[in-house]
């Protein structure tokens, strides 16, 4: 742990449930408003566009655009299959903005709560920063700061992204961990010189899904949650 | 209260006494390496190279510089007049980051921490974001973001300041209140249509100062402290 002085947290997976708290809203939304649909279909076609819409802005399709936009241009898209076209404007709004009131997984607050302790703590997310700090304030994270991609204007795994929340904490990239349940996304902040760490999260995409594989040790720590992850990280 | 939202606060001088602290640390730095010096007259110095710094960097004679940087180039021409010269590097930059260790004022905490279960609560300040975060978890300020002039490149009174952090919030700036002790950042926020709270501190420049004069009517609220402010803000 020598040098290591804070730790970046991938969201979306990582952090929070997304797809189960959005099939409990959702169904529960659909109860009351009379909406029969299959909520996990829909969960799972909302984050399938999440790549798409954010490869619109990589190439330069769109000019930088939150996440909070590209999440309402996928739900708007989605809406005529899942019996949505119903909603007023406030209520689709109200939809939309589920990714401010995402559940955290059961081990991230205690977990994020001792890591506080020994360092500094942020997101470092592709969503926008009202949609993390709206998070956090309703889920009890406690972040010491938010980041995001939103900061550096572009999206994660674009390095810049990276680089600047080491360049925004006043740390060089090998005192920074990041944490995440997407390879992907750890090797991209290692090749700007973080050190990584692997929490996989094997119900991020339902129940019989599995984590995404990732080679034995490619990664400085594998954790099976945050709390041992602060075992691991003398926390 | 209709429709505030958020409250954004200056941070030297409104929510941390930046001449108490640095009086207190430089004497027993004094008394531990032998140096006699005025401290008092040291800290206002300092703080009274601040706003010629950051003109540099407002006219365009410097490229964006961090608050730390200005710091450091003001401390290093500091240093000779107050027998500085003889510490090291690391020592100089531990001496520069008391900025980062700056005490509240004791109503900070308590008053913040109300006004936090009503509002989103932000800094905003022309301090870096390394600077307020760490200030922040050394102090138990319990902001829901760091806000700074850095996410906007350029400093306070600058109305991209202001826009930039309404933006980041996700919300219209009569949605959010300016806090500060400082009337001409309370005039700048309201020139982008901010709300805008006065908590005058006649202490920051020292026993015997007086508070910034501000005409009566002039900001939607006046408090002697946060934990009045949370009372007129109904928090």
């Amino acid at each position: 742990m020598d040098g290591i002085r804070a730790l970046t947290f991938d969201v979306f997976g990582t952090v929070v449930d997304w797809r189960g708290t959005i099939v409990r809203e959702m169904s529960a939304l659909g109860l009351s408003r009379g909406i029969e649909a299959d909520w996990a279909a829909f969960a799972d076609a909302w984050r399938a566009g999440y790549q798409p819409a954010m490869d619109l802005v990589r190439r330069g399709d769109l000019p930088w655009t939150k996440l909070d936009a590209l999440h309402r241009r996928i739900l708007d898209e989605l809406a005529p299959r899942f019996g949505l076209n119903g909603l007023s404007e406030a209520e689709l709004d109200a939809v939309n903005r589920v990714w401010h009131r995402l559940d955290p997984w059961s081990d991230a607050v205690e977990g994020l709560t001792r890591l506080k302790r020994r360092y500094a703590i942020a997101t470092l997310s592709n969503g926008n920063v009202s949609l993390l700090s709206n998070m956090a304030k309703r889920a009890g994270l406690p972040w010491d700061v938010i980041l995001s991609a939103e900061l550096a204007g572009c999206y994660k795994p674009d390095p810049r992204v990276y680089r600047k929340a080491a360049d925004l904490l006043g740390l060089e990239p090998h005192e920074v961990v990041m944490v995440a349940a997407h390879p992907s996304d750890l090797r991209a902040a290692a090749a700007v010189g973080f050190r990584t760490a692997f929490v996989p999260r094997p119900l991020e995409h339902g129940p019989g899904s599995t984590a995404e594989p990732a080679a034995a040790g490619e990664f400085d720590w594998t954790a099976a949650d945050f709390v041992e992850l602060a075992d691991r990280l003398g926390a």
